[in-house]
């Protein structure tokens, strides 16, 4: 690849990130919300692709790129994708009981019906870009990547005014045999994105009574 | 917890992310890096704690925040991290071979000679936080959440004109014991902090010819 493929994204010098852009970084780590209630107005596939883009220089454990991006768009695919979530939360519910099972039961833990898109993030960890390096002792770490790479996605949803809810609750396998993807990929997120309903900056968990944040102070460690 | 022990950190109202802050959140996007060329100078503890207070505010699943941060201050305990590196490093290089073995000898892997600061990030899956809500089917998802804490704090350095370098080349289970964790603990990634020896938007792997990213449209699949 020669560099006149490659125009420079971005100024040559390195950049300052000033005191007004690290409050604006802040502000949208305190508001970056998952979000479960979508419009259904359609969002740009241009925009999508520029998070996608953006998502795509996410670190990655030896430069592997291991993410997979697959936009779910058929009606009929969707309609199979939402009844593997029905499956899976139905099997979720059954694992709690009593005044906890009334309240799962009672949360909205997708946008899979409003949502306009559909993208599930996949790993491929049989990807030999980066040889290998650093995968050595954790092979985990390849699956982190694609974390990473939805979490960037997310983050810069949220500066262009769109919402990401993540849904984990689904057979991995299942959604990889349904999707028709090769069985060695798997899957780490399947984002709903659209314009929300409603913007918080408290947690949809915490709001509804599942579960409140808890002090920092009992997640620090100092090793002497 | 009362609404007064909880002063709010953000405006009441959703923020308006504008075209200036977006560009310059491509632009950290683009010029976040994996750094293992540190300064020795020092790290205002201050700047660290703002950090892991950001950190905390990433997603979580079931908002179980299964985070655990690990300042690793000893310098007799950094010898014993940087041995175990040594170990594990020695071990991944025997599994390359001839010219890749020779280029991968001399990679540099790790800051943790230089760097000012050792941040061990930890994800303790048997937290309570969250009563299991997103892991029914995907227990894995509590580990991402660490991750997604992780790269908060990554880009949060970057903004304030720090380095980070996330070292994964280690046994996880010998940190765990090293530093004296509960059992339980899985290490998500040893970070290295500090002021960084120079800037690239390159990947230091691609500038070192270990592995350059790819094209964008190998990794979009499209589901009619």
């Amino acid at each position: 690849m020669s560099a006149a493929d490659t125009p420079p994204p971005s100024p040559p010098l390195p950049p300052v990130f000033d005191a007004e852009f690290r409050a604006s970084f802040e502000t949208l780590i305190l508001w970056r919300r998952d979000v479960r209630r979508f419009r259904r107005d359609a969002v740009d596939p241009a925009l999508v692709h520029r998070l996608m883009a953006l998502a795509d220089r996410s670190p990655s454990v030896g430069n592997s790129q291991p993410w997979r991006f697959v936009l779910v768009e058929g009606a009929a695919l969707r309609d199979q994708v939402r009844a593997e979530f029905r499956r899976a939360n139905a099997e979720a519910l059954a694992a709690y009981h009593g005044e906890q099972a009334a309240l799962y039961a009672q949360l909205k833990l997708s946008g899979l019906e409003e949502a306009p898109v559909h993208l599930a993030v996949f790993v491929d960890p049989s990807t030999e870009q980066g040889a290998g390096l650093g995968r050595h002792t954790m092979p985990e770490t390849i699956g982190y990547s694609a974390v990473a790479a939805i979490h960037t996605l997310w983050l810069g949803a949220r500066a262009w005014g769109l919402g990401v809810g993540w849904v984990s609750i689904f057979d991995p396998k299942a959604l990889t045999h349904l999707l028709d993807l090769p069985a060695s990929w798997h899957l780490v997120g399947y984002l709903c994105l659209g314009y929300p309903e409603e913007e918080h900056i408290d947690p949809e968990l915490e709001r509804h009574g599942w579960q409140a944040r808890t002090d920092l102070k009992t997640r620090i460690f100092v090793k002497p």
